[in-house]
């Protein structure tokens, strides 16, 4: 094959994590760089540049590369533009895909990291066989990517599958990364949780580990840690995030009634701790025709080569 | 063509209206029979073959007919049946095409009737040329037809949906028919509007036309009615209805970026009573990538038509 690779890209609010994939999905090279230190996107794609060149050079040069497969947050796969990202640097609308062929002087596609998720697991994960299933990518922000009949839903603009920002609480509802209030992110993202348990201790006398932590500097992996000690108030945290996804997702299989829900991303390695709740919770929220009938799974792919790899496939496809 | 009709029919919570269907989609005769009085499925079934046998026979007979398309509340469109309807008198699964085909002796297909309303609408009506849209049927109960890239959304078993029944308020909701609460259901449809009116004239002692009528009697044509005698108080429980459908279209949005959201069924009937505050509602809850982009539009057919024709067209496909 003349150009047997692609790049994909998984662009986090946090981290950027870029490698070179083969045809049959073997990631061959991997490296990272941060996303929120950058507040040029130029000098972001700049450093991006510089790491997966080497990358590339040491897969025999650019020449090998069919393009680059983005997954990004908000990313609009009908245009190639990141459009209003609120847990990015930068705002408005920026033409990345663009951006990143203008640079690496070959094709570029971006979709969604959702998206670009829940094509990485239908083609190597937990939705391995599966035309119906939605991925729930909780990260610092919760993002989702919705597969009906096979196929990304992508909607008539290309935006479709921002579960993370549905309506949780109408009223009195915490502030989100978007501006508005109440949305699923505010609550079940990793920033959510260490800001269920900032708003547990403040409001209560309980007794907790996590009362050796400045209140500032909880994060939702302090949170893990001492529920695995057998912490109350970090139990209580788990079960309230649970007990909003459950319901959640209640509405979203009434909406397109999938085989499977599956979860993905950092708050997901809290396993039992956050499954028993969500299942609880939305079996008893459903309707009578889909309880116990739609599974809540846990992604089977690494977290970064399950974005990597569906970002890539896209590139298959330019 | 040896058989140039087909049969629509859509089962409502209260009517059921059926009519022959020619190739060119035009509704060349029409009956109807009561849903709610018949408490056994096959007496409901015989007094339909009596009502519908009339209209087969003057189009030529059973011959002439190619089968049988039915819209129905919780229709499975992948095995025919109706399984667990709020709003039947039948409860249970109920294998409605099976019965119908052995009955008449000619194929049988089913779906749910919003699903049948959308592909009606995407035929002949408001959707017409569209690939993403959600049809909301505003009846007895609230219905909902998604359509993503030209096809109505099933899911993976034949349920998918059900957006009358996602939760808008999760505490002290609304009992609903399902026998959950808080469903969108037991706010937005006829009975939901006509509660509305009994709560609000039970907890203040506002003005109203609506006090000249038994709070039992009151329907939701009588809020219309009054409404548009400039009665305050059934505006405001229009605006209320909306202000609840807005809301939960914002979030609808976020699921499949439609075009457009389509109103159908009796409520929408209400006009602008009830657009505007759906509209207005929705887009100060929407994320700021979709505000002013997604329409919302009435039905531009018959009530009665829409349905029909919508699942006479599964009939050509059996």
């Amino acid at each position: 094959m003349n150009k047997p690779y692609v790049v994909g890209m998984d662009m986090g609010g946090t981290n950027t994590v870029f490698g070179i994939v083969d045809a049959r999905g073997t990631v061959i090279s991997k490296s990272a760089i941060k996303t929120s230190t950058h507040d040029d996107v130029n000098l972001y794609i700049n450093d991006i540049y510089v790491e997966l060149m080497k990358l590339i050079n040491t897969a025999g040069g650019i020449e090998k590369i069919k393009g680059i497969g983005i997954g990004a947050p908000n990313g609009n796969y009908y245009t190639g533009n990141i459009e209003f990202a609120p847990n990015l640097p930068w705002k408005g609308v920026i033409p990345f895909a663009n951006l990143m062929a203008d640079k690496f002087g070959i094709p570029a596609a971006l979709t969604n990291d959702a998206n670009a998720a829940a094509v990485g697991e239908m083609t190597y994960g937990a939705a391995h066989g599966m035309k119906n299933f939605i991925m729930i990518t909780l990260g610092t922000g919760v993002g989702s990517g919705i597969v009906i009949d096979g196929k990304v839903v992508y909607g008539h603009d290309g935006f479709a599958g921002e579960l993370g920002h549905v309506n949780v609480m109408r009223n009195n509802g915490r502030l989100c990364g978007c501006g508005r209030t109440g949305c699923l992110e505010a609550y079940a993202s990793a920033t959510g949780v260490a800001r269920s348990a900032r708003e547990i201790l403040e409001t209560s006398n309980k007794l907790s580990l996590l009362r050796n932590i400045p209140s500032a500097d909880i994060t939702s992996k302090d949170v893990f840690d001492a529920a695995m000690q057998g912490d109350e108030v970090a139990k209580e945290i788990f079960n309230f995030t649970g007990k909003i996804l459950g319901e959640a997702f209640s509405d979203f299989v009434a909406f397109s009634a999938p085989e499977a829900i599956i979860l993905f991303g950092g708050l997901s390695k809290a396993g039992d701790l956050i499954l028993k709740p969500i299942v609880e919770n939305m079996e008893k929220n459903m309707l009578n025709i889909w309880k116990g009938k739609v599974k809540v799974l846990f992604s089977e792919l690494k977290e970064d080569d399950a974005a990597v790899l569906g970002a890539s496939a896209l590139a298959w496809e330019i």
